[in-house]
């Protein structure tokens, strides 16, 4: 498998997370998003993903080469193909949970504060992209927060890693770059700390991707 | 089971089409978004999703009541709760394939749309929140398209009717309310044709919904 992802991408970074707990092996493929003025503009990557983001994962099923994009799709593909370790419970409810926490951060805080969006508020409206992108994030933490409350034991979910935590670690990462204050948050910053402990998640921080740039 | 929603929030429309394929019954509750401030932002509906997002499904399991938000969250669950008549293909790429064009949607597109969004586009910076979520929305439907042309066949993802169609149903009626010129994407339109043809979808609509209001 090929993996076409940037360090900070924090929708690129899940997938990493993903594919290291179930232990598969792949290739990292950098695609600069802002080099070049955004290398995931070129012809040749809108062949694999005509909408322009990352990541696309690119393997092989059935004889055929398939380029798959959308994070939250990818990982359900990933645990239906390499079902262990499961991260999904096997409670219907409980699986309801995961993937509404994790779509809190999928579609409820990452969309609004992606590079493309900012790009656009600050080229046409001279706008705050920083704190535009810092409220969206306080905005989805406070419901995660609060949803975890119901739901957490070690992880966001019990005590088994998911998804949800697949999403939570890059995006608090992503929080603290906004100078979002993540103290009222501490249910979800002691998830994040337990996550930090496993080498899956270590091995799949943006600061260690061979594209990353060091602050 | 209840479903908390409002007649235009394309995110209800998607459930309550999966909810009529299906045949499960469900009381409808009206969550109006704009009136008194929004009433998706009162005490009693932030302690059903701090999100503040609609819709939220309402069901028992287990001998609890549960609340289920995020719609994409809510059609697995349906999916996994009810799986006839499946709404994701058997085929592991297949059912990617319908993910990442669902995605596409959820969170390439509405969230970009979303109300509390162009309310503060608007409030903040005076911008033009139609042009913003006509850019959006056209973008994300060009990269629809162009997916969509390698998977579909009476329908997004073959001849089945599926999450895919689900989500791009709500979208290009999101999309004309925005002005967005539909011409270029032709295979989109046939497709939301052919589900037009379904009653579960003509039940759906936004248009036929208790809260309503006419334009």
């Amino acid at each position: 498998m090929k993996l076409h992802g940037y360090w900070r991408s924090s929708a690129s970074w899940r997938v990493r997370i993903a594919l290291n707990l179930k232990g598969l092996s792949y290739e990292y493929v950098p695609v600069h998003l802002v080099k070049d003025g955004g290398q995931q503009h070129s012809e040749a990557y809108r062949a694999l993903n005509p909408l322009r983001t990352v990541p696309t994962l690119e393997f092989t099923e059935g004889g055929r080469v398939h380029h798959l994009s959308q994070s939250l799709a990818i990982l359900e593909y990933l645990e239906e193909r390499h079902p262990s370790p499961a991260l999904l419970p096997a409670d219907p409810v409980l699986r309801a949970k995961v993937r509404m926490l994790s779509e809190v951060v999928n579609s409820g805080i990452q969309p609004l504060q992606n590079l493309m969006v900012l790009q656009r508020i600050k080229a046409e409206w001279k706008g705050d992209d920083k704190a535009w992108a810092a409220h969206w994030i306080d905005r989805g933490l406070g419901a995660l927060h609060a949803m975890a409350q119901e739901t957490a034991g070690r992880y966001c979910v019990g005590d088994s890693v998911s998804f949800a935590d697949v999403c939570l670690v890059p995006q608090l990462y992503s929080a603290r770059r906004f100078g979002v204050d993540l103290q009222p948050y501490g249910l979800l910053t002691r998830v994040e700390a337990a996550c930090a402990s496993l080498p899956a998640f270590q091995a799949a921080h943006a600061d260690r991707q061979p594209d990353a740039v060091p602050a």
